[in-house]
């Protein structure tokens, strides 16, 4: 980079996801995100491929984090007991981040449908590999797929309700530890 | 309609269910799937808005008879109990359907990431739809939204495995309810 750019991505970010939140999703151009950061259209394209990827650019990341939780999991560890270290992996990921831009992401995202789509879709997928993570553990179907889709949905809601708590309130990790127990509660 | 036409909707169907399958979705059109079911394109249109809805068309009547069901279910059962209700009534919709298009429509569906985007979508307003039932019959947050997340997993389950099963095979509301003790043995 031609020059000193402290924490640029980082403003950029954040200048995303305000106007998202702002003007919506498909009103705002990577022109406008860069300006009201105060860099570049060229400095925003040096960091994401597209505003999209402004929302999901971790997805990959994350994924591989919570295959290694699952797959890291002792021998013993029942399938839902692998899938919460999955889940405290990506708990562990998230929650280094900011919570109100966690909770803004969020909030664009609801209200777009195909963003909204496309991170269902996410969820899906990480479940899939989840799932296989947990049949090389020697789960059979239709139990490894059970497992993982009720780790993703916890997952979900952990992210869910820390992100829309006050920055006081308790961090991802606990969060995620205390919805597995509720759905263990729950049945 | 001017002449008789002996089950035309689901003459329709099925020729869309093979067309989507053998070309795929987005190759497929009204013209084509009328033609292979030996009528015309207007009659595809007196039955079908758009292609799309040869797939998603019951959508609306299979989420009211999911939060009847809930709606439905004694004061006494618990959360889970009430869901559980809620994916029976979804089981018994869907399961007087033939097995084999089911299993076509989840093929063509898990084969084009804008239709499988959609599924996900429709899942995710019926579990809103069940929590929201849920909170008026007095579950609290986040219980109400779990235990409506975990039946809609379940009743997916259910629908895949019975899709995916032989013709002679236990029937979707024994699927339905075998899921569902798994998901409890599960925890």
């Amino acid at each position: 980079m031609g020059r000193w750019e402290p924490d640029s991505r980082g403003r950029l970010q954040e200048a995303a996801l305000t106007l998202f939140a702002q003007r919506g999703f498909d009103q705002t151009t990577a022109a406008q995100i860069a300006e009201v950061a105060g860099l570049t259209e060229r400095t925003f394209f040096r960091h994401f491929a597209d505003k999209r990827e402004v929302l999901f650019g971790g997805s990959a990341l994350l994924g591989e984090r919570i295959v290694a939780g699952v797959a890291g999991a002792p021998p013993a560890a029942s399938p839902l007991d692998a899938v919460a270290e999955g889940v405290d992996a990506a708990a562990a990921m998230l929650g280094e981040g900011r919570r109100d831009l966690a909770r803004t992401r969020q909030t664009v995202i609801a209200s777009n449908p195909e963003l909204r789509e496309r991170e269902f879709t996410k969820l899906a997928d990480y479940s899939a590999a989840v799932a296989a993570v947990l049949r090389e553990r020697g789960v059979d179907e239709p139990r490894a797929t059970m497992a993982a889709d009720a780790g993703m949905t916890v997952f979900r809601w952990a992210l869910q309700r820390w992100a829309n708590d006050s920055d006081d309130g308790p961090d991802l990790a606990t969060v995620a530890r205390t919805s597995m127990a509720e759905l263990r509660a729950l049945t």
